[in-house]
């Protein structure tokens, strides 16, 4: 049966879809706050309902220390590919409830937004990838080929319990390529792919002083100060000209040749778009770069918080005993997160002077990630936005790093497709938050060809036992 | 009448001065507490029913917009000096009251102690004036000379109000020397005057990015960092041998001859004290000066406080809109507060980058004092503490500044001789605060010897109006 006749059955269902959508949207799932754990399960409950509806061969849910993870398969197809669709059904906060013109958890369309906390982030894009397998199972009775979800409860805490869910199911969650929908394209006729995301440390510097705060009035100018020395530390970690200034820090920073930067130079954002989106008049950074190559295949190292000495109104004369800044790297092709954290350590030992003592702590790592343009599921993820939206996606590089990606990669080897069917105006995190209808819709018809385009680009590399019998861990 | 006979009324009247200060330091006169208003007040009735029953000409208790001041006076004697005792009634919180062996507002005396709050700080240290006032007036019915007690509720919260009143009644309040007693001096058996202090500049730098938070991941690399930007400025405040790099800072600052620096070695605290006082193991700062020296005749630059960007635990990955240092400059003869001030906003304003706004705002200023050692003033409170603890007092120079001290020199243009009564180990503002008796007496006898020396070697210099009329403010 030909794709046409699935398509055609989404056309058919869009009043049903919506209507179950705002069913999923309307559980106030907000990990983060205990009150609601009661309504994460009741979702997770329906989330699982929903998959077995649809026709999946298996689903679940499993427990983990946290939330519960939602997790189902198809019927196995020997010699197909697998896709694992990864997805979050926990939202947000919807605080200051006040600034809502609707109730975050009683859905509403207006003007072909479905509004509600999680509608965009991530309830509805991951929902039309659900809708997609319905088509399919409802119309065909099969799928072109072998698909897994995993969809989770904590992303908007930061994931605590999915490395070891990962870890603990590598053999059960074989894949050949991962797609997540949980981003925005640049506009509805403007669909994008995100092929690079920078990694990331995440890192204190604590500066110690003295063992107690002391007088500056008493002491000051014969003591050494650890918020001056800190201070001191992080102005020598850039040069004058904006480069980091850790020797060694550049030696494996890939370059690129003409024809990768004439590409993004044509396609990423300009230097205006930049700077209008961060508001600021003035652009920063490494000589010879633009601020698109410097956010994405340039590293950076910001200082993201610094907690030390007074911190309340007026003045208070103190020398602090203790100095922390909280620093974040960005890496790029090919830094090695621990070769830099080891340059970071041998360079601030050098040039703490004796006077205090300096330690840094690692609290985050992650490696850069690129998934190549002409990489099959790429092609296939290209040809299938062209069939959803009527025009061909671009290729853009994100200065971000998505930690979901790099557990995919590092535990179960496989890459991932970022294929967003959000607009960049949907409020996620925000007030208000709203999912554009005819991008589920767009979506829905992306998926299925998606499916359909990977099942004949790619070839199956996993192989995996007991892949039809669910992950057991339910009696 | 000699002065012998005096100290005699004083001896004699041992234990009754010792619960008339037990009586003061049953008042619970936490000026920061709202609760303890009423006995603000009741304090100030009962510190002015005291100074008039001792046989001051007149005494009386004066509204503020804080608490009241109480403020009494002697009759006037023409052609004699006038000595200023200035002392505060209020206290530092009692908190943690667990940690109190009696309680805080129930004197007791144990091993020659009275323990009790404000007992050492500064009721203990501003009644011994007031006893050796009410020996002189008991015994001989007359002054040696003219005096003026200031006492304020309000010296533990800054003295918010007494620039106010030093203004709108400097007339009144003319006097040739101010004495007050709020300090330690080194053991009982070795009286110390600290002849200078530094002055000081407390002020913010601001330094702003971005209107609002970014993502470091999507910005990092081309939007400066407000936050990198401050610590690169305070990385510049200081050269790499620890001196001040503010072009021009050091220009008007004294140098001092060699029998000066000759007894600050004599005298002073070696760099093992001031090291083992800061528990830490290395000195840091200028070169080729000594920690005291350091710390008393060279001028130093603090940061006190920076807040900026995320504070809590674990990573967030921002670039903050805004940082924020605190800064605390100590000043020494014969630097200007206001243009030190000038030059750092001048350097500030040269060394911010284009790509952010940096702002000062000045919280604080004081000059630097010193009362020279021959003065008059100084010599009269050595002879007379020779004459209360039987040993000659040192002189000590001190890093720190008093606020009120400056407000008696700019608004009242007078010295202040620092004469304190007591001990390192008080515990002021810490649980169990004691005032040692036996400094008590003899600081009677020290304040005896102190108004004779005075009117003996000094000359009035000061002509006022009214000072027999009181402040006139009360009908």
């Amino acid at each position: 049966m030909p794709v046409s006749q699935v398509v055609k059955y989404a056309n058919t269902n869009h009043s049903r879809f919506v209507e179950e959508l705002a069913e999923f949207v309307r559980f106030p799932t907000v990990g983060s706050q205990p009150n609601h754990a009661k309504d994460m399960g009741q979702c997770a409950i329906w989330l699982t309902d929903q998959l077995q509806k649809i026709g999946l061969h298996r689903a679940e849910m499993i427990q983990t220390d946290g939330h519960p993870i939602v997790y189902a398969e198809s019927r196995q197809r020997y010699g197909c590919p697998t896709v694992l669709i990864y997805g979050h059904y926990d939202v947000q906060p919807a605080e200051p409830l006040q600034a809502w013109k609707s109730p975050p958890f009683q859905p509403v369309v207006r003007n072909s937004y479905l509004y509600g906390r999680g509608a965009s982030d991530d309830k509805g894009q991951l929902f039309t990838h659900i809708k997609a397998l319905e088509c399919y199972l409802q119309t065909t009775g099969e799928l072109p080929l072998n698909i897994k979800c995993l969809f989770e409860g904590e992303e908007e805490i930061g994931s605590p319990h999915l490395n070891t869910f990962l870890t603990d199911y590598t053999w059960d969650l074989g894949a050949d390529v991962a797609v997540i929908s949980d981003m925005p394209i640049i506009a509805p006729d403007r669909p994008a792919i995100t092929y690079a995301l920078r990694g990331a440390i995440s890192l204190e510097l604590q500066v110690e002083g003295p063992q107690r705060e002391l007088h500056s009035g008493i002491y000051g100018g014969a003591i050494h100060n650890p918020l001056q020395v800190l201070c001191e530390i992080i102005g020598r970690l850039h040069d004058p000209y904006g480069r980091i200034a850790i020797p060694g820090f550049y030696d494996h920073v890939q370059t690129w040749d003409s024809s990768e930067l004439e590409y993004m130079a044509q396609i990423g954002p300009t230097e205006q778009e930049i700077l209008r989106n961060a508001r600021v008049l003035h652009g920063w950074g490494e000589p010879n770069f633009s601020s698109y190559e410097r956010t994405t295949i340039r590293p950076s190292l910001s200082v993201n918080g610094i907690v030390g000495g007074y911190q309340g109104d007026g003045p208070k004369a103190v020398i602090p005993g203790l100095a922390v800044a909280k620093l974040n790297f960005r890496l790029v092709p090919n830094q090695d997160p621990l070769e830099i954290e080891r340059l970071l350590r041998q360079y601030i030992a050098n040039i703490t002077p004796r006077t205090v003592r300096s330690r840094i702590q690692t609290q985050f790592t992650a490696s850069p990630i690129v998934l190549e343009r002409p990489h099959p599921a790429m092609q296939a993820a290209s040809h299938a936005y062209f069939q959803g939206f009527g025009t061909m996606p671009v290729f853009l590089r994100c200065g971000g790093t998505i930690p979901v990606v790099n557990m995919l990669h590092n535990i179960l080897g496989i890459p991932t497709v970022l294929m967003g069917f959000a607009l960049p105006d949907d409020q996620m995190h925000a007030p208000n938050e709203k999912f554009y209808l005819p991008n589920f819709f767009n979506g829905i018809k992306t998926s299925i060809s998606f499916l359909s385009e990977v099942a004949r680009r790619m070839r199956p590399v996993q192989k995996s036992a007991g892949t039809t019998a669910g992950l057991g861990v339910l009696p």
